[in-house]
Order: structure tokens, then C-alpha cells, then sequence
């Protein structure tokens, strides 16, 4: 322990209590690393805060003594950004876990930063209404963790991103200064609004503390169905079909890719494509709508009629919730088959989506030139140019390539290497693919700015 | 003139040619104050240039002469943001009107800042689609000046402000860097998100030059319906209603007070309340739908649900495109009623829901004890949580206090003193009312390391 280590943990210590101040063999693997389980490490200290106030005289210490901390909500990050670095404290926000208010009139929730995703939805719900967003991870996850990384998920065709669902912030900045914007308007230009320098900054300019979340109305009826088309470029004549015919009722369309679906049919037991036929694409959508005795019919024309103009060629509608899950079990197996494969590479680039099947033409190419017959998996969210293609030669070795080819083809399609998880560590170095050097220069300009000692998640996001 | 200034004008001389750099009596009123009126003032030059790169150049050619600058769009502010102060050169971007591209399958159009809004509205319901931004002053302001003034208008229940509706931009920075983030995609994590910095924040970090715009479907039904009630504590009960049973259809939701009717209907000739009895509020609601076979129905048995259980007292049902105009023409009359009254202030502020009737009861009694009678009008967006406040007592010289008073009690309430117009020059000694002092000094961190030299629309905004 140095000297100036130790005069922080001393001053923690007798802040929080040391129950709250985890050392050595204490720090359990939870603290390690994210989901990723890229370069796990343990961080030198863990300080467990449990209000705001903790929080800003955390960083008020570390930031006078000059020490680096990482910041931990659900550990459920893909890009190792909240994996600890050598040298690191982490400060983890699980004891900050409330809803500390439902306005029903403003349809706002007011919570604090470690409350669990899926603790937010069921409370929006038992209140009647909704919070939308949605992603595997809802049980560990934490809104504060999707706020810093701007998730996307499930609902973003209809809802957009975590930024849309955000009216107000508190943080705290690197020197410890809390800055309090916990707005509850849908409408407020009164000056700058600071609000979205902290969202999807993956925690490099400030620590998400507090947050007023926007509510939605619970809708009255969700129908979901799976189709089969021909091609990619069916799919996007499809996707704009329903955005018009289903109206802001599109809740979902889920692309598989034949490589995927078959993947998933041989691997994992159970699981079966309810066609007879094999097709190239295969997409889920979900409809949803306030009106119960007529949204059934409107959805079941919407198909008929993509069906008759030969855009669709087959087509399962469920008939009922069972049913429903039962197609999203299809979408839902990454999950089962992430952890068969051995040294996969997952990634979520995005693209304009006309650009998305030469893009993805592209990239298969020069995989299979470079790596001959390898896994690969396309899958994700079409409805917001968003792809998930997941990668195994079986060799780590093979990673660095991999991500290469991928990112570079990305790049020349005006894409972006991160739809959805972000930079992180582990795509620091592919950033440049995205970002113009202008766009890089201010982003480092900021993050002087706010944090001009390096301390809070140094290392992560620039290049 | 000055030999700094003389050395500038010669080079932009020659960039530009002649033709684009006005000065003296050639510079007209229009380049001499925005729609506010307040603090007219002739710019020393008027700069016009025709490109980013040019932009880009003038910027860099000022930022090293020191020389300050003051951007103009459609001069349709209501903050005297775009007008002129001492000494300063007027950019003009009148000459950078363009619509460059309508990518149908991305639903994005990119088009220069100087666009009239309603030419992109035009353009883009040309290609089947819809740009859901709309303002009284569409066919004068643009879309460089609705961005950086981050502009609401009469759909953002239904789509939020102008933020919501950018998914790129490009911007050139007081030194005259070029900053290109023209995404088209919903979803780009790859670090950060750099346009917020500019939209909103009225033009005192960059100029936007070039935006890409998210495109919607056209709606198929439109309906219109006047509603009268008895309380504004049932107006927002009502709108809670109908946002759950109209779903995302909910496209407007206006409210006007009886002072405001009662006052229009006196004032403005052949305007007249549609109903025999005198309500306490009005509330003009606006349905879109996708169903043309289905959508009247809905919305009458709506209306009928609302009636029956005593929230509004009375209904008018457009029955026509011409009648749901004539209904429109209530809220409308605001433009008449402003130009017959004289000296009046025009609020925009906003507040969480649940608070605006007794803030507004507050604001009201206040008024009324300072000044006796006077004419005050109430009116606005309430489906956004934002009130217009129209207050007149005759005399100039009330200004000051009449502001204190409405910007006091809006603080009260933890609202904000602008919903929509900004701040620019008139709101600035307000904005602590609205904003705590780190925020206000998170927002002076940020000017300075964008304008260090502070020549960018200096002197608005901060306080």
C-alpha cells in the first residue's frame, strides 16, 4: 500500500464504515470484470457509497490525492469498461439502489443510479404505466450503467435510445462538484443541457448518481409474429411497409439471418424453425395498441397483405402469449449459444440500413477469405440499423483480425463500430474507423475539461 | 473602421466577392434584430457565405483578428439572440438553403442550415414522408436556427422537440474547425455524442451548417376536436386519458384558459368560442392514425368515454379539414392578438404538470396585486408541461417587474423560464432561477474551451 493509498481508504473508511470498504481478498469476483471477462483484474480498494454525498467525497479525496477510480453498476458491460485497471478503486454503486418517486401526473420515476433495470420496469408497471426500456440484462443491469453507455435494446424503434428516456440528471464530476439538472419536463431550453454529456459517455466525464426516468402508458395489446423472406433487401421493403401500415404500433423487428436461425436450430436442443421451408431472413415483429377488439384484425391484414404483394413468403402469427414467447425463443438462444462457443467476438456495428446488405455482403467475403469456413452468426435490430454478428474461428488468437475485417468494412460504409454497447477498452483502438480526427480531438478537449487529473474510468472510450 | 476590422472584410472580400459582404446602408433591417424587436442594431458587415467552407474560413479569419460575430438564420428568435451588439459582424446563412439528399430507406433527408423549415417540410411530404417539426414561423425561420435553438412547436407530444428529430450534424467551431458527425443511423455508440453540444445551445459553441434529419411516415387520419372543461385540474386528467387511449396517436394538445378565449373572441374580428356557455379552459386535441376505416370512430368514442364521465363538458368534433382549421383558428389568433397589443410580454415557461395550476394561481395573484387590471393571456402546450404566458399593461417600463414576477414563481416551482425560446438576450439574468450555480458554471466551462476568445454569439445565454 503506498503512503497516499492508504490516507484515501483511511478517510473512506471513516466516511462509509468498513463494512463499506472492501481490500484484498474481500473484493470478491464480482468487482473483477464485466460480462466481457476480458482482462479481469482486482481493483486495490472497493468503496461501496450510499448516497450522492458519499459519492462526491469519494471523488473529492481521489481527486486531490490523484488516484484513478472505476466506477461499477450491474457489471453486465460488454467492452470492458468497467472492469478495473491496475491501480484502480472501484466505486460501486449497489447500495444506491430506490425509487424514490412516481409522478403519475408528470409520468415521471425518479431513482437512484444502482437501481436494477427490471426493478424499474415491474415498479413503472405496478403504477400502471411503463418504463420502455428493455434488454437481456434487465435483471442485473442498473440504470445508471445504462444510462452512461446510452443502451439500446429491445423497444428503441419505438422509444429510442436510453437518452430519450432521460428528463433529468445528478452527478458527480471528477472533482467531486455535484451537479444537480433533475428536470421532470418533457420541454426545457433554458441553457445548456447538460444532461447529455453524461449519457452514453461510459462514465468518463462524471458519475450518474440520480435520474428522472420519462413513463410511458402500458399498451393494451401486443401481437408478435415471425416471417420468412427471400432476401435482405425484402426485409428493408418490409420494414418500411409496417412502419407506415402499423404506425407508431411497431414495437419490434428482430432480424435472423439464415446463418443464425440454422445455427440455432442444429445447437441448441429444442429449438426448431416453425417453417417447413428454409429461407434466407427471418424476422420478428411485434405490433402494439390500445385497442383490443380491433388491433388483432389490423395486424393479421398487415401480414396478409405483405404476403399477397410476395414479400413475405411464409409467416407464424401467435395466438397467444405462450406462442409469442415461443418465437422470441428463436431471438432469445444467443444467449445459450454464446456460452457453447468457444472465443467468440460479438459485435453490434450499425449502418444506414440501405448500406446494410452490401456492408454485410462485404464483410463475409473477406472473413471467409481470411478464415475459410468459420462461424457466423447476423442477427439484431434491423428497425434501428442496428446488427449483431457474432464471430468464432475458435481461436483467440483470431480475435484481433476478426475485428479488423469487421470494423474496417464498417467504416467504409459510413457505419459505426458500436450501435448499442459502446467503446469501452475493447474497442478503443477501432474508434478512429468512426469518428473523424476532429470529432476524437473535441471529444479529448472534454474530457480535460471535466476531468483534468485522468481519474474517473481513465483509459476507456478515446482512443 | 478599424485596421483590424478593414483587414478582415478585405479577405472575406475576396472569398466571397463583393456581392456577399454588405456594409453600411446596404445592410437592411433585416439583418438588424430578430422578431422580438428588443435592441435593434445595424452589424458593422454582413458576411454571406455560400458553403461549410467557406463558414469554416470566415470563422478562422475572426477568430484570429479577435473579432466578434453574430449568426443568423430566419431571424424568427423571440430572445434577440440574432441580433446584433456592438461591433459585431452578422454571418448570414440565407445563401446556404439546400436539400441535398432524401435517403428513403434510412427515412433521413441532410440538407444545409439555411433551409426554410418549410421547405423541408414540403420537400420531404413530396417523397411520402413527413418531417414532424411545426412552428407559426415555419416559413421564415430554419433549420440551422430551429437546431441551435433546440425548437419545440405544436408536435412534440407526439415526437419530441427538434433534438429528437437530428440524427447527424456538422458545424464549424469559433477557430473554424470543421466538426463532421453526419450519422443517418438511430443507433451510434461509438463515443461521444457530440451533436447535443450544439443543439440548444443557440450558437454560442459552433455554427451548425449541415444537418441530417430523421423522416416519418405521413399519417393517414388527422382529427381535430375543441373540448371545453371545467378545471385544470381536469385538463390534465384528461390528458393522462386520452394518452392512454389514443396510444402514440396523440398529436396535439393545446390548451387555452378562458382569458385568453374570452380576450380573442372580443378582439379579433369574425373569432368566435364554437360553444353557448363560458369554460374555465379549452383544450384543442389533435388524433393521427393510420386507419382511415376505424380512426373516427375511435376518436368519437373517445370523446363520448370523456364526456360521459364528466371531465369535459362539451365537445366540437371537426368534421372537416376546413372545420378543424376554423377550430385551429383560436389558438392561432395569438399572432393577431400580439400585434394589437401593445408593449406585451410573452412567456414560454414550463413546469412538472402537477405544479402548473397552482404556479399558474400563484403568477396570477401576483400580477394582479402589483398591477391591478391588466390584460394577461394563458395559453400554450400543456401536453409538454409548457405554458404561454401573454401579459400587457400598457406600459414598457412594467417589463422588468412583470418578468421578475412570472420568472420568480416559475423558479418556485422548480420550473424551467424557458421551454422553447431559449435565452438568449432577454432571459439571461433569469436563468439562475431556473439552473444552480454549478450548472451555470459547467456551461461557462464549456464556452471557453469552445470560444476561448468569446467571439462566437458572445454576450447570450450565461448570465
Amino acid at each position: 500500500m503506498t503512503e497516499r493509498f492508504e490516507k484515501v481508504v483511511d478517510d473512506i473508511v471513516q466516511r462509509l464504515g468498513a463494512n463499506n470498504v472492501l481490500l484484498g481478498n474481500d473484493i470478491g469476483e464480482r468487482y473483477q470484470g464485466d460480462w466481457s471477462g476480458v482482462n479481469l483484474q482486482r481493483p486495490i480498494a472497493v468503496f461501496r457509497p450510499a448516497n450522492t454525498a458519499d459519492v462526491a467525497h469519494i471523488m473529492a479525496v481521489c481527486h486531490s490525492a490523484g488516484q484513478s477510480v472505476v466506477v461499477q453498476g450491474g457489471m453486465t458491460g460488454l467492452c470492458a469498461g468497467a472492469t478495473p485497471q491496475l491501480n484502480e478503486i472501484a466505486i460501486s454503486l449497489e447500495r444506491m439502489s430506490a425509487i424514490e418517486e412516481i409522478d403519475s401526473l408528470s409520468m415521471t420515476m425518479t431513482v437512484l443510479a444502482g437501481t436494477p433495470l427490471a426493478s424499474i420496469q415491474d415498479s413503472a408497471n405496478e403504477a400502471g404505466f411503463r418504463f420502455p426500456l428493455d434488454l437481456g440484462a434487465r435483471g442485473s443491469c442498473t440504470i445508471g450503467g445504462n444510462i452512461s453507455t446510452n443502451a439500446g435494446g429491445n423497444q428503441v424503434i419505438q422509444f429510442g435510445m436510453t437518452r430519450n428516456l432521460i428528463l433529468g440528471l445528478e452527478v458527480v464530476l471528477p472533482d467531486g462538484t455535484i451537479l444537480t439538472s433533475l428536470n421532470k419536463m418533457l420541454k426545457n431550453n433554458a441553457g445548456y443541457d447538460l444532461k447529455h454529456l453524461f449519457i452514453g459517455t461510459e462514465g468518463t466525464l462524471g458519475i450518474v448518481t440520480r435520474a428522472v426516468l420519462r413513463l410511458y402508458p402500458r399498451p393494451l395489446t401486443k401481437l408478435t409474429a415471425l416471417c420468412a423472406l427471400n432476401s435482405l433487401q425484402d426485409t428493408i421493403k418490409l420494414l418500411r411497409h409496417l412502419t407506415k401500415s402499423l404506425g407508431g404500433g411497431l414495437g419490434a423487428y428482430e432480424v435472423m439471418w439464415s446463418d443464425y436461425v440454422d445455427y440455432a436450430s442444429t445447437h441448441i436442443s429444442g429449438l426448431n424453425s416453425p417453417f417447413d421451408g428454409r429461407f434466407d431472413v427471418y424476422v420478428l415483429v411485434e405490433y402494439e395498441g390500445v385497442r383490443p377488439e380491433t388491433d388483432a384484425n389490423l395486424f393479421e391484414e398487415a401480414l396478409h397483405g405483405v404476403m399477397e404483394a410476395g414479400l413475405v413468403s411464409d409467416a407464424v402469427l401467435a395466438q397467444s402469449e405462450r406462442e409469442a414467447k415461443n418465437l422470441w425463443r428463436l431471438r432469445d438462444a444467443i444467449g445459450d449459444i454464446f456460452q457453447q462457443l468457444k472465443n467468440a467476438i460479438s459485435f453490434d456495428i450499425s449502418a444506414p440500413i440501405g448500406s446494410i446488405p452490401e456492408m454485410l455482403e462485404l464483410i463475409s467475403q473477406d472473413l471467409h477469405l481470411s478464415f475459410g469456413e468459420i462461424v457466423k452468426l447476423t442477427y439484431g435490430h434491423l428497425g434501428d440499423s442496428n446488427i449483431h454478428l457474432t464471430v468464432a474461428t475458435g481461436k483467440q488468437s483470431d480475435t484481433e483480425r476478426i475485428s479488423e475485417i469487421v470494423y474496417q468494412r464498417t467504416g467504409l460504409f459510413h457505419g459505426s463500430i458500436s450501435g448499442e454497447h459502446g467503446i469501452g477498452v475493447t474497442k478503443k483502438k477501432y474508434l478512429t474507423l468512426s469518428r473523424g480526427d476532429s470529432e476524437i480531438e473535441v471529444m479529448r478537449k472534454l474530457k480535460v475539461l471535466f476531468d483534468p487529473k485522468g481519474i474517473l474510468n481513465p483509459n476507456r472510450v478515446l482512443p
